[in-house]
């Protein structure tokens, strides 16, 4: 009997000074994504957002929290995928601008105020909206910066 | 090109009136553990938690919080999982005890004093270890219950 599971897979929030660190996606789906990626076997899942930290943005991280995990199965358009979210800052000597690479055409870094407004009104930088389920997650971890409450989703009944 | 990841389970701390569920498994790895299990494809974390309690306990709870995911490549013998681990308590009105049933043997009320005993000891019940990690992750729960400092693997330097 074969059982099918998720895949796992991590994304960072990285924050440098009030910003917070973006890409845009180089494959489908399109659009503005935190820097992320599937997790390898035989890997920690810390390990996983370290290694695409780097090699998405070119930053060197040191994670600070577990923000939450999203698993929702319609989240990803290609199959179903869990995140496992970490927020991070760049490791203190690393003053490197971040980059985009592998997956990502481009890295940018947006302010926090600026990030909330785009969240309020159409979701979009450049008419470009973000992809998975990524202004979900930018969401919440705005409401866990400005309060300390943690998303945690409602659980359907199953009967 | 096929990449190979992780498989995601699920694992809950229970606590009621200052207790905590613990089952005994059935199958190998033999020893207690937390009730858990595999997420199914097509379903999220949260329900896959719900019902593995439900399966393995019979009891119905509710989730409180996200402790920590444990995804070290060694945690099980059978192949490299990663475990989202909750917090949850049986839901209002739920006054059923714990049974032990789908691959639990027997479920066990341990007092998080006796607890703290055992991991403080040989780390096993009637003579039987913890399987997996779970006398680490519980040994993590203690600590955040304590002090509110969640656990955060550090991670090896890729080079």
């Amino acid at each position: 009997m074969a059982w099918k599971n998720p895949t796992p897979t991590v994304d960072l929030i990285i924050e440098r000074d009030g910003h917070v660190v973006l890409i845009r996606r180089q494959n489908a789906p399109l659009g503005w994504a935190l820097p992320g990626g599937f997790v390898d076997e035989g890997e920690t899942v810390e390990s996983a957002a370290c290694r695409e930290a780097m090699e998405e943005t070119g930053l060197e991280v040191a994670l600070t929290g577990l923000l939450h995990v999203y698993s929702d199965p319609a989240r990803d358009p290609r199959q179903h995928t869990l995140s496992v979210v970490f927020t991070a800052v760049p490791t203190p000597g690393c003053t490197a601008e971040p980059i985009g690479a592998d997956d990502a055409a481009e890295s940018r870094l947006i302010s926090v105020d600026r990030l909330r407004e785009i969240l309020r009104t159409d979701g979009t930088i450049d008419g470009l909206a973000f992809a998975f389920d990524h202004a979900k997650i930018l969401g919440d971890w705005l409401v866990f910066r400005d309060t300390g409450i943690r998303p945690l989703a409602p659980v359907q009944r199953q009967g």
